[in-house]
């Protein structure tokens, strides 16, 4: 199943190698929490999409650096410093996520309501109750594929145009809310990547 | 790695048959968040701890029934008037916990501290650093063996006796506190399976 092998959170730490653009940006947002430095916006087309980071990406390090416990503007202005044409990273896949795959019944109905992108209820019978999704977790990934700030009309249908079986990504709200309170809805909405991971 | 192995996540639901004991008990506790329901006590050399239940398991069906938004009262009178010769549930493993591995130092020094379970500061420069471990979460597993209400002094025994590389399940803290919540600290210490999972 393509979709799921998308959405799948790999183990492990990976290592990725990004240069800056010609403004000397490399594309992403990053908010810290918990001592962790976690990606919260990849801009479509960036150095930082091409390298396949992603929504809730775990920093781990900055060119051989530990950034364990790094603040934002830490985050910021060491990459500001560094050479762009070679900044390494190691990156932990998204460890707040986890996915759930739901079947949708033969009304093409996908078991669960949500608002601003986060589960909310879970319909009776269903395949989401049957999988034990769980409400008070925001859709972040719809079949691997990031949906994070799209207009829940756009969630929708994308639900709606997802084959039978539909792979979601998601984390706790209380994470989510936090990783993105600095970001502007619009931004997350225009700006976020949402190219369909390679395989 | 064994401990890796014991430790792992298993993606997917396992179907599991208990049975209750003398007394008609099957030997757990459960906590309702998020309309899922949660195993959160394993008495040990119970029916539940043959079965392979951990602490964090989801029960998602109990005889066929999906348990989707059922209160602890619910699922408690539903396992009561089971017949006790034969129960199945649906289980995923553990959805709230990742795994993280981490190398003591030369040192024998794990790299983070502590209290009450919950990971409170990341040693800078540490392989827990290195591997970005993180605060406000609690360490329920150490190389698969459950050490949920175990003494600060024992788990960091049980931390200096194990082999170098030490594979932590954690959780964060705000659904550990939730889920344990109604629970002795006196039960969970003393009555929780501990034994060493099989694989």
């Amino acid at each position: 199943d393509k979709a799921l092998a998308r959405a799948e959170i790999r183990q492990g730490v990976r290592e990725i190698v990004l240069c800056k653009d010609g403004n000397g940006k490399l594309g992403i947002f990053t908010q810290s929490i918990d001592k962790g430095v976690f990606v919260t916006l990849v801009y479509k087309g960036s150095s930082a999409a091409l390298a396949g980071l992603r929504f809730g990406d775990q920093i781990l390090q900055i060119n051989g650096e530990s950034v364990a416990g790094w603040s934002v503007d830490k985050t910021i202005s060491f990459l500001k410093k560094a050479d762009g044409a070679r900044i390494t990273m190691a990156i932990r896949d998204r460890p707040f996520d986890r996915t759930v795959t739901v079947v949708k019944d033969s009304n093409n109905i996908i078991g669960f309501t949500f608002t601003n992108g986060t589960i909310d209820a879970i319909v009776k019978d269903s395949s989401a109750a049957r999988n034990g999704l769980l409400i008070n977790h925001q859709v972040v990934e719809v079949n691997g594929q990031n949906v994070v700030g799209l207009p829940d009309q756009e969630l929708l249908q994308i639900f709606r145009e997802s084959p039978r079986s539909v792979t979601l990504t998601i984390m706790p709200s209380f994470i989510y809310d936090y990783l993105v309170k600095k970001i502007s809805a619009k931004d997350l909405k225009k700006m976020m990547d949402r190219a369909i991971p390679e395989l």
